[in-house]
């Protein structure tokens, strides 16, 4: 049997009325009674009824993680970072929600009785019609990993662009002219800052943009060898790679060594995310740290905020890339 | 503003029971009203209150996909792979919670209200606790990924035992007699069959088992490249390593190379899992193709079928692994 207020007013010797503002911490009750009333319903082992609370209180206590897609063209890596991130500050009273846009045909399930708060890892342009919903449904929302322009949302962000143009330039400084790039997911934000970041490199440097040098990939490993298998048919083979994630870096790498070339002797290879398997490759990859975990954390963090002081404080955070060097780059002579 | 069933009673002018019962399919209303009914719901764009629908239905249309934990030792395929196998049969109106059992200081919060049915990834034996809670507080269970001892649950299984004998016999029967195993995260079920499928090979081809060639991982990279430095300092270097899962290999794989010995012409590295990676490594990994989509697909059906028939229909599905032959372990002279 479930225990209801009831059991605990008559326990208590007192009306139910006062059993629920005691357990709400109403300023009409006194510290003594309340005190009192709280142990009762500790000792009951008394579990609140949260679709009846839910109603009073306007909250289903549902904290929403969407992604743009939960499918393959997310990196697993990426995924299981995001989710951690989130669920290292979303508290146990709190039911984690994961799921991607393209699992709803349409948005009616999605509402403020559903959701007390949604955290949006925005991967692609064509979620902007989800923002608009949530904006217009009135349903706290913070968008990480994809600038929005709308200033009344928090937005937090890697530097994507920096971080490839970084990577970039020290493919520059160490002698490449030759440089190549392999294209994340079609119409994905971060494909257009990474490669945003790599033809700022190329154009501060004066080195001319090789349109043969820009093949297309979707983030999986396979596109990264069958990208990397057309930049080896090309009559001048770049010297150097930059990869839009680390599994396409691993790609790329298995085609050139199935070639019959050495990474880095015949051909430099930079990746970018940071996954914990390119430390452990042979060669070690180096590539950008993107702070996924972080961003993820301080958007929960900012959600759970919002939520607690029903204010919006819109704010954009910017989260730094980081290069780290390993093997997989060599310095041309 | 809000549509609520008064609004739609008013247009179509009935009662605001007619209107709830009409959209709930009750039988005492005819066929024509309920279109009419449910028209003009559709034209307003109605959202049912699922607060109040929960404490009438005592549904909460949330489905738990609970691990043990979502931390590191928690790979990130696999971690990947379940989410998606499950959410591949959830149906938009319900919410799916993903979380780590890790994550509840006490299972207050996990009870019939919050939850219409949880699916368990158990990883390890210390979840018993756990699923006797759910048994006790009567939620719909089913439980992937661990034999369960228990008549009344529906379990769905890999088998990872079985699994691990059919790799650690073609080892064997590549000529391979001296074979290590690096084990994976203490107290997870998934090491203790994968091992037992290892000891079963070697007992049942009349290998004496070496105690030197057991050693510890977490199925972290970093445990296998740690564990394999073992290795090497013995005496006698095995000549096959069976690695509990794809990533101890990859951490195998890298401490072999970094001692400057070979993969597969000095030591023979078998994975476990088949992680897409697996595929791109050089050379590439011959391991054990776990099924987690189709488990945690299977286990997502189970569950959404009791929910709906309330009934138990308890029982053990074993979902085959496959042997994955491709580069990195070599038949000895």
């Amino acid at each position: 049997m479930e225990v209801t207020l009831k059991d605990i007013a008559r326990i208590a010797n007192v009306s139910h009325t006062t059993v629920s503002r005691a357990l709400n911490d109403s300023p009409f009750i006194n510290d003594e009674t309340k005190a009192r009333i709280k142990k009762i319903a500790l000792d009951l082992n008394y579990v609140p009824n949260y679709s009846a609370k839910s109603l009073v209180l306007n909250r289903s206590y549902n904290i929403g993680l969407i992604f743009t897609t939960i499918s393959e063209v997310t990196a697993s890596g990426f995924f299981h970072q995001t989710v951690s991130g989130v669920n290292s500050v979303i508290k146990e009273n709190y039911n984690l929600v994961v799921r991607g846009i393209d699992d709803y045909k349409n948005f009616t399930f999605i509402n403020k009785r559903r959701f007390d708060g949604i955290i949006l890892m925005s991967q692609s342009n064509s979620d902007n019609s989800f923002i608009y919903y949530l904006m217009e449904k009135k349903i706290p929302l913070v968008v990480l990993n994809r600038d929005i322009n709308e200033k009344s949302i928090c937005n937090i962000l890697s530097s994507d662009k920096k971080g490839a143009y970084e990577a970039v330039t020290y493919l520059i400084k160490s002698g490449h002219k030759n440089i190549a790039i392999i294209e994340g997911e079609k119409g994905f934000n971060s494909t257009n800052e990474r490669k945003n970041g790599f033809l700022d490199a190329l154009i501060e440097n004066k080195i001319p943009i090789n349109s043969e040098y820009i093949v297309e990939g979707n983030y999986t490993v396979g596109s990264g060898y069958n990208a990397m298998k057309k930049l080896l048919k090309l009559s001048k083979i770049p010297t150097a790679v930059f990869c839009s994630n680390d599994e396409i870096a691993v790609g790329a790498m298995k085609a050139i060594f199935k070639a019959g070339l050495n990474v880095p002797m015949d051909i430099s290879i930079m990746g970018f995310d940071g996954i914990s398997l390119g430390d452990y490759l042979t060669p070690s990859l180096t590539t950008v740290r993107r702070p996924i975990f972080e961003v993820s954390k301080r958007g929960a963090e900012k959600l759970l905020h919002i939520i607690d002081n029903k204010s919006d404080e819109a704010e954009k955070i910017y989260i730094s890339t980081e290069l780290v060097i390993r093997e997989s780059v060599i310095k041309l002579a």
